[in-house]
């Protein structure tokens, strides 16, 4: 295993703490706990929190979006492994400003489990919150069992817009059904090429071979529905955008935005360069992109691969895209 | 080869195509030529212009620092492989704004054999022309020849202030003056986990063995100062940050910013255990760590390793770090 780290055990105590660290002014830690971290930017008395979780090892995601115009808080567990329940209480408390609070995270099983049992205790305690599942993967089920999908990259843009709605002062209904909209209007699929190793483990619990790419896998390297031998960026881009159109007909007029994410040992040029046909195959059809995302949005650790996500865009959703956002990781200066 | 994209020989082509389709509304190629790309925003006349260039599959070097507070044009070569010398005259002519030109580019010999003849040509056309040379990289030569030393990722911090300075209005100059400050402010130290492949070779020029590391390699695979067997983030950061201040003492009190950058296939998480380590063995000297860098600025495509820059602050480079920037790669909102 070839990592640059130290101990494999003080991974994600050591990523945070390097976070806060380098952007201790933007970020803090609740209470000196690692695994919860807040805005460090005092938060308006009535504005919605909006606070997520997740699996360490996919940065930015899931605490790199923590910050102005965008989530109140995010607590991590461990590489791959959802968190501790009470760290989500933990979090929705800290981040309940009087108007409740929103838990927006992705579809895996251990988080649900988790978050349903923080929000049973806080909602004890009287804070009204609500829950929007990211479920963007469309080649985790089919369209029939939606419910299944699994949620990757593009609940940055629920981030966004739901953030976005909460700075505005929408309230607990509002945010929370912006949220829904931006998941129902995003789709991604995956392409992985290589695996990644659990720092932990110190291997890599799934394979890629020399020559092969795997269409559909997860960022935790679960199974996909192909491996093919390696293909072109132009085919990649042509199987994305084929089967999100499958899923969430596009026409003429209509207007996205497209996210190429890295998986963490893509280079950026080979990113640009799927950009670029993806680009054409939605002008093809004479679909406008706007305001695209290229770079590392959800990763798993040094896996190479990327994934293509399609969020359709309405009015709203466009001018929540547009508003400021400020975190380490994601910046928006639109005025 | 195991890479996202279309035919080797369009790789460069279709990333800045990639790039342009993306970010059309900041840059824009220079007559259709992929291989010059210009700020696409008005720019002021009588501001001084800066130009860069070198060889591809650097992103973001060289282009993605063409912007408003920072470059006014760059032109990019093949990959690992310096532009032609006509491109860097075009690129001069386009971004003289009336005073003049910093061309501020690598120290590499045929980088500066091709911007030698484009200054001369310009020249002769009445734009003067001042150069100042990055070569951050304390491992490739000892300092009594430290004019033989490459640049790496430390171009980026006299980027950033020679376009704050030229920003602000001063001379052609002043502005060379700030560039030369800040290259003499730099220092860098690379650390190689992997190779990469040049798309038209399509196969490894050097290696770096399984459970080695190879410490001081440059960013096209140049021979480093030392093998070794894998190493711990602090104990990376400890051979960094020592030779590093070998090179540029510093002591308690003085303020720096610190730059760790990813080379392409380094997890976001490792460059974050870097950073902790980096931070605390500064902070441990009482020397202050101001607006970190941390991410990818000057790669070496799919490469894993991470490069560790030291960048001492003046008042006056600090100021000019703070300045506003806007590029698709680099984003500076400070007011």
């Amino acid at each position: 295993m070839k990592k640059i780290i130290n101990e494999p055990e003080s991974f994600v105590k050591e990523t945070v703490e390097g976070i806060i660290a380098a952007y201790g002014d933007r970020l803090k830690l609740l209470n000196d706990d690692f695994r919860v971290v807040l805005n460090a930017h005092p938060v308006r008395e009535g504005k919605v929190g909006i606070v997520t979780g997740g699996g360490s090892g996919h940065l930015p995601l899931f605490l790199g979006y923590v910050g102005d115009g965008m989530l109140d808080g995010c607590t991590v567990g461990n590489v791959f492994a959802s968190p501790a329940y009470s760290k989500m209480y933990d979090t929705i408390c800290a981040c309940d400003h009087g108007a409740g609070v929103l838990c927006l995270y992705g579809n895996y099983g251990g988080d649900k489990l988790n978050f349903n049992q923080a929000i049973e205790d806080a909602d004890f305690d009287g804070i009204r919150c609500t829950t929007v599942l990211g479920a963007d993967d469309v080649a985790s089920a089919p369209i029939e069992e939606k419910e299944k999908r699994r949620g990757v990259s593009g609940i940055v843009y629920a981030y966004k817009c739901a953030g976005a709605a909460a700075a505005r002062g929408m309230d607990l209904d509002e945010v929370t059904a912006i949220a829904q909209k931006a998941c129902d209007n995003v789709r991604t699929m995956g392409f992985a090429l290589t695996p990644c190793i659990v720092p932990e483990v110190g291997k890599a619990t799934f394979t890629v071979a020399e020559d092969e790419i795997e269409i559909g896998m997860g960022i935790h390297g679960e199974k996909g529905i192909e491996v093919k031998k390696m293909i072109t960026a132009d085919e990649l881009a042509k199987i994305a955008v084929d089967r999100i159109l499958a899923d969430m007909p596009l026409t003429a007029g209509d207007e996205v935005s497209v996210m190429i994410n890295g998986l963490g040992g893509t280079p950026l040029e080979e990113q640009m360069i799927t950009f670029r046909a993806v680009h054409k195959l939605l002008s093809d059809i004479g679909v406008t992109v706007f305001m695209p995302h290229i770079g590392e949005y959800a990763t798993s650790m040094e896996m190479a691969g990327l994934s293509v996500s399609i969020f359709k865009l309405d009015e709203e959703l466009k001018g929540l895209l547009c508003d400021p956002a400020d975190t380490p990781f994601y910046t928006n200066h639109n005025k």
